[in-house]
């Protein structure tokens, strides 16, 4: 890490007292922890905004196995994606249901395109992409 | 699955032009089942609303392991909710950087804890939280 | 840890020789942590032996997933057995092999009855079982 | 997967007995299935003989995380190895216990080194490894 340098901010009362609240219930230890998080927060989107950046997703869908060959389908379709898929991990949450957390690595539009691709399918009852980072451009 | 119904909606033209243009480009078949998501977006957040809710997270953070002895705190911190963490996947990035993924099924209150306290952890430089679904109320 | 007790034990000078030379290669630090290993490693194998001990297992398939829908077979195979299994990681190894990693946790003969299913399967290329342990039994 | 070629094998009575018998236990449909699995578990043997061969292995530890430290230093010295680590998965099994394992892809020699290594630091209750394949050399 970086040394640190110390810097003021003017912020209007209110606000910082609604900053405050939610940092509290949230459990941060101080003030620039929370403003060290929402300037990191802000470079994952940068990452996130130009689409041939390398960068990290997980990807969370919930489906019923049952539905129309899904897994052959959800496995074949990865398959073409196979040098951005990390890994896929698998929850047999009950008898119907399952959950699969994709973790991907490569270009941002790429990563799009196939968790685009897999929450259209039919049968999927929830997909989520986390957009997150490689962390190098992250102090 | 249960049957379909089908049912009219009047929406204004404008709004649905761009609801329709946005759903082209993820790749949606039809309007039918870009409604049926968002409704089942709409159901996800309100199993969410209720803190005692049994339900499905999936948390993601990106630290450097060499901060703070962290892998350490980490796994401490995570034997303390051993009830309600299913399984933690580790992606080495990078020499510094790690991706650590942790699928969570319990009561919404206790994985919102667990998640805000991993997050406020010195050395995190990205944690997010999928609130997903246990599938059951999602037909 | 409980405390360490010394004790004395003989052994053949030649079969000696073979044991000290095997743990050089294997990088164990001196005599008496592998001799640990290998009394851990019986009490596993005893584990292991009662048919209805809870333990821990590690199951390894690999398979082409073109073959006879073979994903969603070993999907709906695990699902009878979901109370066991803990969680399921899928890689993508080629545009034909995949490697499943399944992690269970329960009885010894259920794990056994499952993984010998799962390895039965057309379509699988090579199964394997990891008999490891809770650790409870393990000091 | 290839034509299937048929051919005769002669084998002492006896012998065969304990081989349908295994087999029965374990739920193979018939005698070829049983065959075709020993050649391929050589075949598997052989890709592990030849110590630069690109294969793929999973790789348990059980160990307690109050341990030495342990976490920080098994994390570590996995990040000396992040080209042929894909994935690992921690399952917290007690408040002492953990479960960890590692999927591992490259080349023999290399992930017998990490395996070895791994498995030699003070705090690990059992090791184990699976020397699987990836797939190609398999029919």
């Amino acid at each position: 890490m970086s040394k640190l340098i110390r810097f003021g901010v003017s912020v209007d009362a209110e606000l910082l007292e609604k900053f405050d609240d939610m940092n509290d219930k949230k459990g941060f230890g101080n003030r620039s922890e929370a403003i060290r998080d929402l300037i990191r927060e802000k470079l994952v989107t940068e990452e996130w905004s130009q689409t041939d950046n390398e960068t990290v997703g997980v990807f969370s869908i919930v489906y019923d196995h049952h539905q129309n060959e899904i897994s052959q389908i959800l496995n074949s379709l990865q398959h073409n994606y196979l040098d951005i898929i990390v890994s896929s991990t698998h929850i047999h949450i009950d008898h119907h249901n399952c959950l699969e957390v994709i973790i991907l690595k490569g270009e941002c539009h790429r990563i799009k395109a196939i968790t685009n691709r897999l929450s259209a399918e039919r049968g999927i009852k929830h997909g989520k992409l986390i957009m997150t980072s490689t962390g190098t451009a992250l102090l």
